[in-house]
């Protein structure tokens, strides 16, 4: 049976995703519960999506469109750019491996930082490229030191931004730096997975490079859009770069329900408005009460935010489980004494301080 | 900019899927169209299904369970086997980019048939490997020959069993002989998308073998189950190929909306007897009114039948959808008489037959 399977699968370790609800046991009460741990949308889920799914639950046996001609009109109006710029998949997960497939020749390689989403270095991994990570440092992105490992070998830089789990940021200045500076055959993939939720006044403004420069922009929908369930996802690019991807990708991999759903709330614009709003309330209030217990954290341009406990880091999270909140540790980056916690609404941001009081004061 | 795709882009088409019901223009009567091109379920979507998704709408915006434990449990105790012999997909077409990453090593190669379903040799390439298609012998999978073409290299043969264009089969006696003489180095794996259809007595019942032998079964919700819009297939094996392939899965592939349906489904028996039963039946008449029409077809095991006319399979094509009717051309396999018609609803096939009279009496 060893014969059959590839040589280095035992070199790949797979993603560790955030507990689900069910790990909380399903018998408590909602009141006292509270899941932070996958950084998913804190209003729920979009009245107008949930009522787009509805008007199209009987045609669901049919394929969907595989060019989601409608949803990428919709997005094309919103970022005004043109339908040819985007290549929708299932989730940010499946654009990852789409891009790789379009544009990695065998031996190349790819860049991240040491301390990101981790998807960028397994997805790598699992189309047989070795995935090199950079240090942060002060917790950010750290872009001087990843062009200083560019080599001819490399053929894309990933960079998170805002960084997830940190919340820490690339200013558009230093950004632009590093773009202007990239050699013709190396890409930069700056994924904007939490781009709704930044408050920064120097936060790059991408869309007006992408016809000139080497970038690709990923955005989602699992976000501040509230539809992590339905797993969809966007790159943004010339169309050069799309055509070619649009040849690796898979003719139906974007849902019918998630196409639906997401061109619906696309134009809820009240609903991202709220989401945004009450986060970034709820941030500031976190903040202070954070400083208040005397523990660190980084500030965040995302909706979670990472802080520094005495406790050990799984020991913190299993206690914070045992009384209904999911939180992240952040050990498998090393880090044994950093916690990730999703901001949520009032009730569970309070729910949360409370008990990390308890826990921090025992 | 070419410096950055990949070098053998160029290489690799693209899909052609069957058009969707807008290319009719969408402001005909109901009564008077027929979408005959794309194998989807005759009957429409289980109203178990849509409930389910309506009961669930709420939790969108949480990512799906990755490791979809209900569902997998649900197939489990259906096929009589346990939860570790299945991986989920965003429709078989992930599963078949998981498999080929998780057993290829570079060098190494997938054989299938030279008229089978495109996607196990357009995976293939996007993943940088050759694929060889060896030709049918009598509109069927020629396993004697692609037996020896066979190599060292060849690592996975991709049978689609009922075949998608043809409808033909290999038989229970002819697989075992092909699978009992496999090398050590060499893995079967059987699509069987189209089983819920299969009435041949003496079919393949491979289930019994995935302990024994070097075979992965896979199964879709696509066709009979009614969700080809939802994106969700399965595999079936020994655990040990799991458990691999599940490292080289992604961690959110399959949507929280289609593990729900699909569960709902699953158990919706009197839904898959009534489809089963109704395409059965127009089976027969569509045979019965061919022959009373002198064009030649191929018996099917599928809900699908492939035909022959005198006239170019294009124009037939066009000329259908002209009169509200959408049926597959089969000119992509070099078949430029050949026409696949899914079998509908019994005033589907009609209009489909009445108007298939017309167009070849003049």
């Amino acid at each position: 049976m060893n014969a059959l399977l590839r040589k280095d699968i035992h070199s790949i370790t797979a993603y560790v995703p955030g507990k689900p609800m069910t790990a909380l046991g399903g018998r408590r009460e909602r009141a006292k519960i509270a899941k932070l741990n996958s950084n998913e949308n804190a209003l729920g889920a979009s009245t107008k999506a949930q009522q787009a799914i509805k008007k199209n639950l009987s045609t669901i046996f049919r394929y969907p469109d595989g060019s989601s001609v409608s949803l990428k009109k919709a997005l094309a109006k919103k970022l005004k750019r043109s339908a040819a710029n985007m290549c929708l998949g299932n989730g940010s997960d499946e654009i990852i491996d789409i891009i790789i497939k379009t544009f990695l020749n065998r031996g190349e390689e790819i860049i991240t930082a040491q301390m990101t989403f981790v998807e960028y270095e397994i997805i790598a991994q699992a189309n047989g490229y070795k995935a090199i990570t950079v240090p942060l440092k002060d917790f950010t992105y750290n872009l001087e030191a990843i062009r200083r490992r560019m080599t001819k070998k490399t053929k894309i830089v990933f960079i998170a931004n805002p960084n997830n789990p940190t919340g820490s940021y690339v200013s558009h200045e230093e950004l632009m730096r590093f773009i202007h500076r990239l050699p013709a055959h190396t890409l930069a993939v700056v994924d904007e997975a939490y781009l709704e939720y930044v408050d920064a006044p120097d936060f790059p403004r991408l869309l007006g490079y992408i016809n000139t420069k080497n970038v690709i922009i990923l955005r989602t929908f699992s976000k501040a859009y509230g539809l992590a369930g339905l797993r969809i996802g966007y790159a943004v690019a010339r169309k050069e770069f799309i055509a070619a991807m649009e040849k690796i990708r898979q003719p139906f991999n974007v849902n019918f329900l998630a196409q639906v759903a997401a061109e619906s709330v696309l134009c809820d614009t009240r609903f991202i408005a709220a989401t945004r709003k009450e986060t970034l309330q709820e941030k500031y209030n976190l903040y202070r009460a954070l400083q208040a217990l005397h523990v660190e954290f980084i500030p965040s341009q995302a909706n979670f935010i990472m802080f520094k406990t005495p406790l050990d880091a799984v020991v913190l999270c299993q206690k914070m489980a045992e009384r209904g909140i999911l939180v992240r540790d952040l050990k498998q980056y090393g880090l044994d004494t950093y916690v990730r916690v999703t901001i949520g609404r009032s009730r569970e941001n309070k729910l949360f301080l409370d008990n990390l009081k308890k826990i921090l004061k025992r």
